[in-house]
């Protein structure tokens, strides 16, 4: 019976973080689409969703706490728990991250774009497959979807690489895209970010399931 | 007696909170030494002891999920420990950023810069303060410290708009000068990373405290 209201709670808990989830990935896509319309309006509501996801994240960190304290679940559990914590976390920041993306799309609303953008928004896409991903791989307990998205971090980091470059040509040719260049270049770094926070939730999903975190290499670029 | 160990298990808690702050804390201030210096030895040891705070985070976060389910905190302890949680989150993060900073350092060793750092240590020596004094605030439950470390953040947000202006003309000027540019431009975004991080320290002591969480307005640069 106590294992059956846990496993409630827990359902519970899984719900509210796959809630979570979406309004992360609608905030990633929203910043991104805001950025190719220079849609103020649209990165305004990705900003403004931003504290709902800080909301949320207070409170299934509140859940977490309060079925740790009373339940006093066994081993699994409590790992299964305490990675609940630390992926909210990674998520939150997620968020906030696409709020930093509106933050400069607004600033940059009324300029001409000094390129058409075609690789930001893929990389865009490929982070929020990241995000979606490593979340589902939480909800199904499913290890090999966890390394996929650690090895598809590769694919943004080389995204990043390539327009970090190409921007600093731009630059280097045309000393007036400077300002917009170096706002672009946050841009990208923010999406590498955000693959990065998506590999971080694979990861903890891999210690969830084996019991040991292998921390990826860091990678000296 | 309940009581009794409680505390003496918090204390422990504490204690390796204060030192993972001061591996924190020694993580930022070599990472500046070695990019003044261009010491890659130096830049290499931040790199590393990044493992050993990341090692910490893992124990003090295995005592915290610990000490919830064994002791069942009454609210005010329970708040307590779930603040410690999101605190060693934070430092975790700054060590990763001062990590960051390295990873550059390493790649720049050989160059001459561009411009002699004047700021960007300055900036450096801000975000530590700011560092040490909100770990300093959660250990003595100091809510005036910790306003006081949120309202510096201003002061390190401020230098990171004054270095990007400096660097954006440097590059205009020279736009040979535009890849190790960009680099600076990165190393005073995490710079700027460290004081946030600092300031959510600070509000999570506030919350701790307070019991309502004040999340400073974000602002819009």
């Amino acid at each position: 019976m106590v294992r059956h209201s846990f496993d409630k709670e827990l359902e519970q808990l899984h719900d509210l973080m796959v809630k979570m989830a979406g309004l992360v990935e609608e905030s990633i896509e929203n910043s991104i689409l805001a950025l190719k319309r220079q849609d103020i309006d649209l990165a305004r509501k990705v900003y403004e969703s931003d504290d709902e996801v800080d909301e949320l994240e207070g409170r299934i960190e509140k859940i977490c706490i309060n079925l740790i304290a009373r339940q006093q679940p066994l081993a699994k559990d409590l790992r299964t728990i305490s990675t609940a914590l630390k992926i909210i976390t990674d998520m939150e920041r997620i968020a906030d991250h696409a709020a930093d993306i509106a933050e400069l799309t607004i600033r940059m609303a009324d300029m001409k774009y000094i390129k058409p953008l075609v690789d930001i928004p893929l990389m865009a896409e490929l982070a929020k497959k990241m995000v979606i991903r490593s979340i589902d791989s939480y909800i199904k307990q499913d290890i090999d979807l966890a390394r996929d998205v650690c090895s598809s971090d590769d694919e943004v980091d080389d995204l990043f690489s390539k327009i970090v470059l190409e921007l600093i040509n731009i630059m280097k040719n045309n000393p007036e895209t400077v300002e917009q260049a170096t706002d672009f270049m946050f841009i990208v770094k923010y999406l590498e970010r955000i693959g990065d926070h998506a590999t971080n939730i694979a990861e903890w999903v891999v210690f969830n399931v084996t019991g040991s975190h292998g921390h990826l290499a860091r990678k000296t670029e």
